[in-house]
């Protein structure tokens, strides 16, 4: 269903309009009557005039069925008022009233929960409430959307932008979004042609899934989505839950949605504005290597310094453009990139001019960054204007002396900061965005089936989890459970030395320490031994069940590393990839990902690692088989997705990666289940 | 030497002084006599009155032997004119010109070093050459000085603090420092009774023990001393280098100085100037645990991770802060800080008044940060004025709207930011140098002595090298050095089993891949075969010089770290500590310091590892006796500082530290030398 109606309504009604134009029912009617909308009807039992403008009794008497209701009325009387546009035919209706979920008290939340399930019965849809509701300016120049889910940094982000010169299509508070959420809109504007780009504030989203499909199709159309999240820190999320009361997602799965769907992170607020204000200049960003142009060596190091901080590089120039800049340069003014053009600027009517051409001239530089403090700033337009009306690439002028002619600049096509490290941090976040391709969100054919779930349990045995992964191609130690000396004896053989028992109990949590882990058993008379010892030492403490004893070969070399694949209440499953003990535990040294994961995405991850030299032929060792080890990791997530809602947590610890061409293999798995949702069903069947 | 006719001269000469107002030998002229300066003499053959002053032919004209001179001429004339200043009795002179050092080229080069040798000579203070000169502003309201390397910069801060509110009490570039170097100028500020704060912009420190010096001088006076250093990645620290054309020391020296001298340090330009405009409210901030006061949800779940970001805190309130907040607070306010104080604010007179009282009340919260747009500000003043005065903690208003008057809160004692980051950035770093302690740069007294170094040789062989460090307390596994297969099983029995043979041969790098290495030797007949094989083995190698065998105990348990101290150019002695093999190669897990380090010192180093939980009982296994290791890591280092100039570098590799309370031992230990300055000498000797 199309927000059409809601962001671009022909015709509108306000219920509860007031005369009063600082009140929440005049504050609209004032806006929309400054802006020259027609078919507004303001609606108010008390009033036959408002601000100008006939005013109706109820909707029943306004003269069309309008294109979206605004209700500027209490909380308490806006379902009924609801119910009666309905009636009439309405489709889109924006709720400013306050007293829902946000209260976090159960009147409210009830309040909601019946808003949102009229708007499920009726297809009606419902922005809001508790929102300041959108503007939309109708006109083609302006093609950046705000989409905020907090009114305060709605008009934050405004002003900011603003300043930096943003003009805005679309403003759009979201509010509690009972019904149309954040999603939804930004579905709408990855479809709008008037929408270039969208700058979002992000506290939680509802809609994880909806969230990355309208950010796959903002980047399949080219278009620029930045977003910037709070509640990286644990008080950040602390506040920003209670301040949403939505689903508390992970914020690492945040980062991997946003990596997923090449989303335009801002690392601080006033970056939205940055990175808009650049999108701006058209597509003359390809990437974050940057040329540096100064008239003092102190701001060409300070800026090589922010944007090798931020991720870009300043490459060094081929002698083919040191050697013309040397030229026309001082001895004591660097050639090589960053350039320290020395006074000599002001002498001479081409030299910045010739300069320029050098400095955009090698590939691998996307951004020519161009230094003038305000007062060189004048003396230099003339020959910046005819360098850019030449270049297919961007330039950017930083003055921090903030005395530039930031619209003088604009018309040339030539941006300008005033700051070293916001141009820093919006060039190189900006040229990373460009960097990214198009975002394929494929869906998995299941390879093969879970067996059944076991009812009432809340994982799988040892030996059921690895049984499980290998039928979809993980390839795992497979082990023998016995349960007689007999038994163990004749699995023994079949397996080979040295091999491993341990004992299998559910009650029993240190095997290690309580002597029910053998290691290196070497002959069959060890593992009986072993066999009765175990059992015999499991029978000695009280209320342990004894499910049998596993045996399995005893592997060694190889690189321990450990996957894992867990479910965010916003994103669905993520993969966490990281090398065995300490490197995880201590050093935290992990990759995610949204799956699916496909095998070249796992083999990505493992080369991310800080640790992936540890892999790679680590002080002389074989080169472990990475390729195999991300095979395998796939293999998990493709198992995990056919797995379905039973599934809480699937884990591999350790994946054992052998020299290359050995392969990897799964020593022990750890598969957890929900709860089933309908156990007397699966009980019957 | 002081510098106080350099820096509050009472009487001036400017040398080749101009009517023009805008030329560099009219410029000092002018904005003298703006400000009043009376004892002001312009030197000009070819005038006889300037800028409305009587103008002398030469420095030999002038009435009174003045406290500086200022040089307003070319590189060719400075050093004759500065020999006619010198004869005439003055003590301190600027110098303008540039065409020195800077230019990289051997005539600037020479040019500077006799301007060097000039200074030294006479005793003459010279500042600069290629220089913008000092700026003092002669009233006492103002107190922080800003001091940079480059003349753009200086320009850049001076602007961006002004913006702030911040006014300087001096304004110094420092040019080449051919004679005065920043060091120089620090020291004088420390002393200074009206500089409270310095700014400084460095590219390159001369002197890093002067620096050190006067740092601490800062520290102890307790002004603030904020320094911003570009250099941080490659490209930035090549070009620093090519402007100042100073000695290249390592960043991580820089760090290690900045830390032990208590420096605040900005990570961004801006970042000075909010340090400075903090500072400048006093002492009312202790540390960085905030309160944060918000009309908006979302702001403070900015806050809350900008501050976690920069190393700040938002200690949760106890419930004796939290209950009186929640009756005036709606319930889907936050009371446990951050604190939603909702719309509510404007209903009452009385109730933000009270909520800062709160707010301010913990032990634990050293700073209340208010979040309130700009259109609330103004309602929200008396308020905040009233509860300012009564406050012994610092309130700091972020508004971004950035319509607050700054100067009507400046008046309350308030501070104001209109930026989320650069709040959360200035509070956090000031907050940390506010807890810094006293810095106490004290000598060692040397607890033993090395032995004669060789001469010629570029290290110590690993038996002398322990055996030297033993002798300043190091715990080291001493080796017995063998020549036969009497002596090795002779030396064998009396060391004990299982022991390591190594052949002893300047001659073979790997050894272990030749056998010359032997691990795990049980009995004395081991040890005779090894003896045998290993020479044998290193017979038949070609041009292979036998010095050998030594035998040593095999340890077992503990964990390995290493500890390392080399030599910066700047700042000379630098320890590095980290744990051994992967976690310093791979993940970088080190820690610097600048020496002395004592054992306390070396023990916040390990603590300071990521890894450290690996010393301390991870994951079952016994705590390592890290203050053992602390202890044989400060006599490493007692050891380094009695040295002298022939250590180049010293290194204990490993440093095995074994299970609580039995001590640390050195495995391996390196000591390089340099060339003996005077062979010719020591070989007489």
């Amino acid at each position: 269903m199309t927000l059409q109606s809601l962001l671009k309504p022909r015709s509108i009604a306000i219920i509860g309009a007031s005369s009063n134009a600082t009140r929440v029912g005049g504050i609209p009617m004032d806006l929309l009557l400054r802006a020259g909308f027609e078919r507004l009807y303001p609606v108010n039992p008390k009033n036959t005039e408002i601000q100008g403008r006939a005013c109706f009794a109820d909707i029943e008497s306004v003269p069309e069925v309008v294109d979206v209701v605004l209700l500027a009325i209490g909380a308490d009387d806006v379902l009924a008022y609801l119910e009666r546009c309905h009636a009439r035919g309405i489709k889109a209706a924006i709720v400013f009233a306050a007293g829902y979920a946000e209260t976090n008290e159960a009147e409210g939340i009830a309040r909601q929960e019946a808003l949102t399930a009229f708007a499920k019965r009726t297809g009606m849809r419902v922005a809001g409430p508790n929102c300041m509701g959108n503007a939309n300016f109708n006109d083609n120049v302006f093609t950046t959307a705000l989409l905020t889910q907090s009114g305060n940094m709605c008009a934050t982000v405004y002003r900011m932008a603003r300043r930096a010169g943003v003009a805005f299509s679309h403003v759009i508070n979201t509010g509690n979004e009972a019904d149309v959420d954040f999603a939804d809109y930004l579905a709408f504007l990855a479809e709008d042609s008037a929408t270039d780009a969208a700058l979002c504030y992000i506290e939680e989203l509802r809609d994880g899934a909806a969230f990355l499909k309208a950010a796959a199709a903002f980047r399949a159309a080219g278009k620029l989505l930045t977003v910037y999240k709070v509640g990286a820190s644990e008080k950040g999320a602390e506040a920003a839950r209670s301040h949403t009361a939505a689903l508390a997602g992970d914020s690492a799965a945040y980062d991997a949605a946003f990596a997923a769907t090449g989303v335009a992170r801002a690392a601080e607020l006033g970056g939205l504005a940055d990175l808009a204000y650049l999108h701006g200049f058209g597509s003359k960003i390809a990437g974050s290597g940057c040329a540096i142009l100064s008239v003092s060596g102190a701001a060409g190091a300070i800026l090589s310094d922010a944007l090798a901080l931020n991720g870009g590089t300043v490459p060094t120039f081929p002698e083919s453009v040191q050697a013309p800049l040397r030229e026309s340069i001082p001895a004591f003014g660097m050639v090589s990139n960053p350039v320290d053009l020395t006074g000599n600027l002001v002498n001479s009517n081409d030299f910045l001019f010739e300069a320029v051409r050098l400095a955009l001239s090698p590939d691998d530089v996307d951004v020519l960054i161009v230094f003038l403090p305000g007062y060189f700033l004048d003396r230099a337009l003339e020959q910046l204007q005819r360098a850019a009306a030449l270049a297919a690439k961007q330039i950017v002028v930083v003055d921090t002396f903030a005395l530039g002619d930031r619209a003088k600049l604009a018309a040339a096509g030539i941006a300008y900061f005033d700051d070293f490290d916001r141009a820093a941090r919006a060039i190189c976040t900006y040229g990373a965005w460009k960097m990214g391709g198009a975002v394929t969100l494929k869906p998995t054919a299941a390879k093969a089936s879970w067996p059944a779930f076991p009812v009432g349990e809340p994982a799988l045995s040892e030996t059921a989890a690895k049984e499980a992964l290998a039928a979809f191609g993980v390839p795992v130690v497979h082990d023998a459970l016995v349960h007689s000396e007999g038994e163990a004896r004749e699995a023994a053989l079949r397996i080979g030395f040295p091999l491993v028992a341990k004992l299998v109990s559910p009650d029993v949590a240190h095997k290690t320490e309580h002597g029910l882990i053998r290691l290196s058993l070497k002959t069959a008379d060890d593992v009986t031994a072993a066999y009765n010892a175990m059992v015999a030492k499991a029978q000695s403490m009280p209320n342990v069940r004894i499910e049998g004893v596993t045996l399995e070969p005893m592997l060694a070399g190889g690189v321990e590393i450990l996957a894992g694949v867990t479910r965010d209440p916003v994103f669905g499953w993520m993969l966490t990839v990281g090398l065995g003990g300490v490197w995880t535990e201590l050093m935290k040294d992990v990759r995610h990902r949204l799956l699916p994961v496909d095998a070249a995405g796992a083999e990505e991850m493992l080369c991310g690692l800080k640790g992936f030299r540890l892999l790679d032929g680590y002080r002389g060792a074989p080169k472990a088989d990475a390729a195999a080890a991300a095979r395998a990791i796939a293999a998990l997530c493709d198992a995990v997705l056919a797995g379905g809602e039973r599934l809480r947590e699937v884990e591999i610890n350790p994946l054992l990666v052998l020299p290359e061409g050995q392969g990897a293999i799964a020593v022990d798995a750890l598969v957890l289940l929900n709860e089933a949702a309908q156990p007397e069903v699966e009980k019957a069947a």
